[in-house]
């Protein structure tokens, strides 16, 4: 383990949290809010714990994979870590455990909320809470990347631990490079909707800090009942709509501006995202027409929750825990598949649907044909045996951590079933709403310390897909060998 | 495919079943009933289909694997089809589709009932009910194995077919000789706890159907509120020892019986099962203190509940729906693991839990460390990666297989998310009684003709492990090239 580059890395990570903990701090002063100490002593300390090692930078600048992981791990804890002192500091959020359940929810786009009634908090902090979701989004280590001098080929091992989905790093070779344009696409999109909100007739603040929430996929919402508040079918579809887009994969838009638009449409994983999509909205459009009275009102609702639901943002325009179970079980199916590799969505992720479905039917045609030799096909080309194993591992480790982290917290005995698995799936896919008691006009602030804990551990693992946070758990990983 | 030996096959094992219904019809005969015609009819029906087929061999004998996989289908689905026959032609269940249901759940060893009130149903019915259980328990075929002239090495493929767990045969190189001793040692296991329950002062015929439940993991009781109407410790112990015993892979039997004592307790999925169901029953009677007021009985009545689920039996001593969420989130993780490979349980099996962690940790080793080369070892042996992508891909059917069952059977409106995920789980993995409105005082006779179709193919596919049911259905099987 190269502990030096290890912490260099780290305290850069905590000067970029430093930086951006400035804009809240600006946005209280235009407020005149009394928020600044909330700001000044964090920033205050990030520095000083990342000035040190941003000056001082090692000789041997080698990261191998398992740092790559490591690293990431760190960096997402300690950035949570720090990021719930603005809360804790100006009383919004008294607990710390609870400021850092919101904090993580906020940095790993997740959007659960411990907060009854967020029309109360400070809109600096409100700010704060929702730009986490649009740092988190695109991935923090991306943004270092992408504005800080190069490093050299191990940076690729961060980018690949840190960015959702089986594959990555296809757009352009120079990761560097991919990583401005990825930026590029997700300020300019962030930008076109705040315009369109704004057009709207939405609060400028509002339209923001709900367009971080959306290009993030994150879903903290400013007021109680979400975006039902602002009771425009306007401003539900422009969210709706873009909600959509932001779970697609970036490939999509990237080939979109270089003017391969047919390319474009060619992605496997968009089409069978753009299927699934639809599919779900109609099924659950005339599932709940008895809800709403006629198949437009229906259509309205069902597919803002797809979109919401299936991109793993979780705004809500209506309590959808009051309808019927096969719709709240097409939305916890949709929960589980999440949106596109290479978005800002969590989840299995599409890619990783397709690729596992596709090797279950070739399966079972091998155990009618035992002597048939197929291989796998995805996105035009064979898929190898080592991402075709990842794949696998990371599924069985998926359902295996649902499972246990399902049981931990029905430990205390809060909530039933319904209440325990949604809110694991809603937090590990980075969700926020589930149903039950974690339901969208529900929040997570009945949970005991612990359960609180173990579902941010969740968010984080959900976030990183799994493998930083086990490898940072493994003993193996600081054995001296 | 090879039509006249499917055909040939298929009509010895209509046989046997119409030699089979012979036992029910003299317990009518015996207990005074008229229900005699229930059973003459189908063996009537029986014997004229499948005499011709015993009589007139094909010239060629040759069966691939798919032929295998397709004439374990056909045979459970024709045996449950005419096994329904008895329950509609005496009326002791007037719909076909309830009877179907309820045969399927015979056989599949699943032990789900549409029946409300069993108590009224006439003993000659009771009896076929739970017979069921025994001979679909080890398998018709390999009982066809065991007493008919031997087939040419391709009967292989029916046995692989037919059998739970990952790999099979290991026992004895001599696949007929393997059938009589599996059938041996159930028979012996089956008789001595019909003498265990008769000496707990159990009527004879109680004791002898419910030993039947027990063998197969079935779990079909003969009165309303299941093993919690005998009210007896005693009896309930030796039923719950019975479970465990029956959900061990035989092979732990077959090296008891020849002196390997040692060896048999060597077995690495034997010692999982065995950890897995102390924590199980300790972490359930500690979070049950509280219903029952002391240990000692939380202790008894957590030690049946976890045997008869992780067994996949399904016989209850207490309505466990009313337990706290953590014990019925254990429950629920007990059913999808199921027993040991090898036993008369459904379930994923432990020989598949053990594999599948053992490959994701070795997958998370692999990412920290990618130049390192593991290699799976189970049992003492490295485990070939075909066998381990059959394990894979059986798990992805298997959550795939969860997920669609439980939102076709939501479409109806009919239970809440819990009553429909423990309803398939329940039913898939060849238990029987789920939670909610499927709990171990309630009943499936609440759900459509649809679903409990849907539900009906569940225990079929989770019974022969899922890849004969897909086979069958597979446009490809039927392909002629």
């Amino acid at each position: 383990m190269n502990y030096k580059m290890l912490l260099n890395v780290i305290g850069k990570i905590l000067l970029v949290e430093a930086v951006l903990m400035c804009l809240p701090l600006i946005i209280g002063f235009i407020y005149g809010e009394d928020t600044y100490l909330g700001f000044v002593i964090p920033i205050a300390c990030l520095a000083a714990i990342g000035l040190p090692a941003f000056i001082f930078p090692p000789k041997d600048k080698t990261i191998y994979a398992r740092e790559g992981f490591v690293i990431v791990a760190f960096a997402w804890l300690l950035m949570s870590l720090a990021g719930a002192l603005p809360f804790v500091i100006t009383k919004a959020i008294p607990s710390y455990v609870d400021a850092f359940f919101e904090t993580v929810s906020g940095f790993t786009t997740t959007g659960a909320s411990v907060v009854a009634d967020v029309e109360i908090m400070p809109k600096s902090l409100l700010f704060w809470r929702s730009f986490t979701h649009w740092v988190g989004g695109m991935g923090v280590l991306v943004l270092v990347l992408a504005i800080l001098p190069d490093y050299n080929a191990g940076v690729m091992h961060i980018f690949r631990a840190e960015s959702p989905g089986p594959t990555v790093g296809k757009l352009v070779s120079k990761i560097k490079f991919t990583a401005r344009i990825l930026y590029g696409i997700y300020i300019l999109l962030t930008v076109v909707e705040m315009i369109f909100l704004v057009c709207g007739k939405m609060p400028f603040f509002d339209a923001v800090v709900l367009s971080f929430g959306t290009a993030g996929t994150g879903g903290f919402s400013i007021t109680n009942n979400s975006i039902a508040y602002y009771d425009s079918t306007y401003l539900e579809m422009v969210i709706a709509v873009f909600m959509f887009l932001f779970g697609i994969n970036f490939n999509f838009f990237y080939l979109i501006l270089t003017g391969n638009v047919l390319g474009a449409f060619k992605i496997e994983e968009v089409r069978t995202y753009f299927i699934i999509v639809v599919i779900a909205t109609l099924a659950i459009a005339v599932n709940i027409i008895s809800v709403y009275g006629n198949f437009g009102q229906a259509l309205r609702y069902a597919f803002f929750q797809v979109s919401s639901v299936s991109t793993t943002t979780g705004y809500a325009t209506t309590d959808f825990n009051l309808w019927p179970s096969f719709s709240k079980t097409i939305l916890l199916a949709l929960m589980m598949i999440g949106a596109c590799a290479g978005s800002t969505g969590g989840g299995l992720k599409v890619a990783r649907l397709i690729i596992l479905l596709k090797s279950a039917f070739a399966g079972v045609k091998k155990m009618a044909r035992p002597r048939t030799v197929t291989s796998l096909r995805f996105e035009g080309e064979t898929v190898s045996d080592s991402v075709l194993g990842t794949v696998k591992t990371f599924f069985i480790l998926f359902i295996g951590w649902i499972i246990i982290s399902t049981l931990l917290i029905s430990i205390e005995g809060y909530g039933d079933i319904e209440t325990n698995l949604s809110a694991t799936i809603a937090c590990f896919n980075n969700i926020g709403p589930g149903l039950g008691l974690v339901g969208p006009m529900g929040n997570y602030g009945g949970y005991s310390d612990f359960s609180k804990i173990i579902l941010s551990i969740n968010m984080l693992a959900g976030r990183l897909e799994i493998f930083p946070v086990m490898i940072l758990f493994s003993p193996s990983t600081w054995k001296r060998h």
